[in-house]
């Protein structure tokens, strides 16, 4: 009978806090061992709510002492834990973003490269998501011949005030470049953002909704809005059109109402109820996976092409113009 | 070149006004040349509205003066407008209920078969809504073998306060009895009404909603929601259940909004959203029917038969269990 | 730190198969120690595929080891094990049927309300369905008044030829009851099981479809079709009419596709993709609750009030008439 | 009581012809007394088919006899006839486009400015469609606040292969030129028309489907897929998006059927199940208007728009970046 991994988890913000209570009550094979962040506090009240689980100030001992890591904790301090986890040999799954640029991030790529060992898993979730799941295995088994273009929607109830024009572009179209990236299984290879008059449901200066286009390597195109306060609710919708027909997913039928003089159903508020059964997916297979110590997801590459688009899109949404993306050559890179 | 046909209207309530309009304005190959109507300032209201038309206070004279009628008025009247179309020998449309009782419709039936003629026409305008004509046309190819089974919905936004039990079966039901005949081509043998507690939302008294039960002659079964006080909007829906397949009609998907916290769309108010396109094919059919003598829809048996369904459905409502129906045999009426 | 429930597994068929992998690989806090089966190479094929899990041939002594116990056997079994099961004072999951017949199963009823404690829930997975909570959790608030009329829908694919008509009220229609018997907090008092002409893609004498009609003691009914040689694949619906507006679940709508000229999408083939995330619910929810000593679903007395009806809907089905149901008074049977 | 407008129709193919028949059957108010075509035989097949309809050569002199005259002819002959029905002041609903190019059509602007008359209208038929109608009122109702984005899609079956790329811009996409436009009630500024790596099936050279983002004046944006050869159906959809909420129309939820493993519904042919009421509702309005000399409808200021943008379109496909659309001031050229 083999024993289950223990996980630490660094970060237990609200991200961090909800795969904490995944592990614990959620996931087989798996066992909650160990939480840090930077408030002491929130750590305490976490890991004393769930049984067993002990408080360790450093991150990076935590990552020492645990099988594998969960890291929850802001962008900018994802580098170095990363590099610690490589050091280590444990792997770790690492929520997006990767690093805070693409620099940076190429550097994670290639120090995983050295070890010899796949042990990066970016927290792209929307892979894990059973329509998504269903509609990559659609498009690749071929019945639709080759696809030719993502109409993609991203739409958000509303966002903070202090969430900026570019925070659109890295925190949010992100995920749509991701999603791009993996259903054509192709480079981004060059992306305009177009900003049309914002909604005055808006902070001054923000240019929400923004529509981008991605023109893939080999000549597909994608074009996505992404709209962070749409009013209605949270809305994720991808339509992939192919030579011999499309398919579209995130319609978010479930219980349907006639009430009050219309037919429909809810939209609901937050991203939790459209993806909580991916995140669940996503961290039960990663935690199989990392019990032979590799990942089952996105990997380190994927967290350095993504950054790497985001960093082409936010050029272009500043300077209004379509803008090429500059990426290493993944050859070169991953030998 | 043919010239138009000379329509006039008995009765002009809201639904005789509607054809009125529809004769006079959306109807080709027809003029709408004179109205009748016991409240003559209603009637030469409308007369002057629309150019051209004559108030003529007897109905019978009216029928005597025109190529063809439409009988829009209270059913107790039918019985000797109707008559007096046989006599003349005109073409005649008959808003439901041909009249007030299965005997006198019998009667109907019997004088028209001597004319040798097909003169009566009822107004059972679902048969000429696309959809339900579409769906007929699914069940008719053989395409999904023999149907089996109804599942329908009739439901109302709200009714009159003066809307009794008898009243849901006789005016609203008797829509469904004609659907089921149509669909299934075959009589109604037996009919339960069940009545479930009924909603709070009505007068002391009323049964409502109902659920009736159809045993078809030939085996199939229908079951009908009736629901009158459904206070949401106008709802009809039909489900058919065949032996490779089914089929619904009545989803009422046009313009599909997302806002403040739902999708989906408008359920209308009341049954002219739904049937008003069916209303415009029925009269344009049946004008072009009329030119030459005839119809092309429902007949008086049809009206027959549905009226004797109402009475053993009102029966059943009564006594709370199955009623056989009545029904005089079709091949001793119509030889 | 709280050690896994230690879980065995009685009857592993296709059913207690399921259930085995999903204890061993899907469910936080459980164990798969032991199963239990006459065909003893198909228990050892399974306990070698999952690491770590014993064959005990006597299912009465596996009772006996393990902390909780799941009972997949063939119904004429169960009544044995589960009265080994409160004797022993586990906690137990037995799949529908209960027992065989209601009398069987009012003394289970009877012997564990002796034992003072919840042990048995009953496999009525849908309760666990998350569009059928929603339902539920929807008609309870209140917003749409109180509950009318249920519209439900149960259809298979097709099944094996030795599936008679009577298998079609005691294995399908069965989960309509407790569907029924939940969503109205109510006992059905009545049933009418109708027979239309059947389907000419069945065997001589299976009645296919059924229709059938729920008298609720409060007043509220439930039309049921049960079609179980539907040939386009499995699908459940349940549309509740209440005084102030309807809701349906079970819709089906994923993936959306457009080809070959038609849109919509696929119809699975069986139970397993409709209803797989709910015995997932199922199984943690009651291994929660059974760590505790107790359960968190269907009790005893649900299984023995649905076999009740189903016996008065079988002598319906035979007797062509409306059958009262002969059901025990709970308070005199539960103090 | 008004007599009937007696209309001519110039050209007779598949569009002509079916407007012959829509205005002989379908419409009131309205008489179809002559047809012009350049094959004699045609337009005297249909002639005779068509009760009373005389056949006159020379299309001028058809203009110079009749009330009111719909020009079904090829865009080549469009600038003559309609400075012909100008001359004549007769009223004329042209087919697009309003003539070969956006000079020539300007030319036609300000001759009918000169009349001090509107006659023409601009077959723009989707303006009359009721879902557009509907949804266009929903927009101008500012319930959903200011509308930002429009994602539309235009796709058919297939076309013949001598359908080339810029044809593509200049009769598919100039419908939505038109949408766009009427929509927003807006000019379009800029216009990119991306060209994805083309299907595979569809000849070499042919750019298929096209991406085309309109920018309008005002700073909302349009981004409109045109996919001519689909394989799988006629389809138009619309989506708008504004400040609180969004809508779509073209969804095509009619008869829903659950047949052989799929739910859903059958994808039409070609444009006549989806426009065939829009051209209906088009001519018997243009009638309406017609008879008291005027028009009701797009302008040939829309048509002239619409050709400009289709000049800019073709430019940006064959050059790959953005293109400027050069439009006449309006305010000079109509005064």
């Amino acid at each position: 009978m083999t024993s289950d991994l223990r996980i630490g988890i660094i970060g237990v913000g609200a991200m961090g806090a909800d795969h904490a209570e995944r592990v614990a009550r959620r996931t087989s094979g798996a066992r909650l061992v160990a939480v840090s962040d930077p408030d002491a506090a929130r750590a305490t009240a976490l890991a004393t709510a769930l049984d067993g689980v002990q408080v360790i100030g450093d991150p990076l001992q935590l990552i020492a002492e645990v099988d594998a890591v969960i890291i929850a904790s802001p962008g900018f301090a994802h580098a170095e834990q990363l590099m610690a986890c490589l050091e280590h040999g444990k792997p770790v799954l690492c929520e997006k973003p990767l690093t805070m640029d693409a620099e940076s991030a190429l550097r994670v790529v290639e120090a995983e490269h050295k070890t010899g060992r796949s042990l990066i898993q970016v927290g792209f979730m929307r892979r894990f998501d059973p329509e998504y799941a269903a509609l990559k295995q659609l498009l690749d088994s071929g019945d639709l011949g080759r696809t030719l273009l993502l109409h993609n929607v991203h739409r958000n109830k509303t966002v903070a005030e202090t969430f900026r024009s570019e925070m659109i572009v890295r925190d949010s179209l992100v995920h749509e470049v991701d999603v791009a990236r993996w259903l054509f299984d192709d480079e981004i290879a060059r992306i305009t953002v177009h900003a049309p008059k914002p909604t005055s449901l808006v902070g001054e200066g923000v240019l929400d909704p923004q529509l981008a286009i991605f023109e893939m390597a080999g000549g597909a195109i994608a074009d996505v809005e992404v709209f962070v306060n749409f009013q209605v609710g949270y809305e994720v919708r991808c339509e992939a059109v192919a030579e011999k027909g499309s398919a579209t997913i995130g319609l978010g039928v479930d219980v349907l109402t006639r009430q009050a003089g219309h037919w429909g159903g809810a939209v609901p508020d937050d991203f939790r109820v459209r993806f909580g059964p991916a995140y669940d997916i996503e961290v039960q297979r990663w935690v199989n996976a990392a019990a032979s110590g590799g990942i089952d997801g996105p990997t380190a590459w994927d967290g350095y092409a993504a950054a790497a688009v985001c960093t082409a899109g936010v050029q272009s949404l500043t300077e209004g113009r379509p803008v090429e993306v500059e990426l290493a050559r993944r050859s070169e890179v991953l030998g």
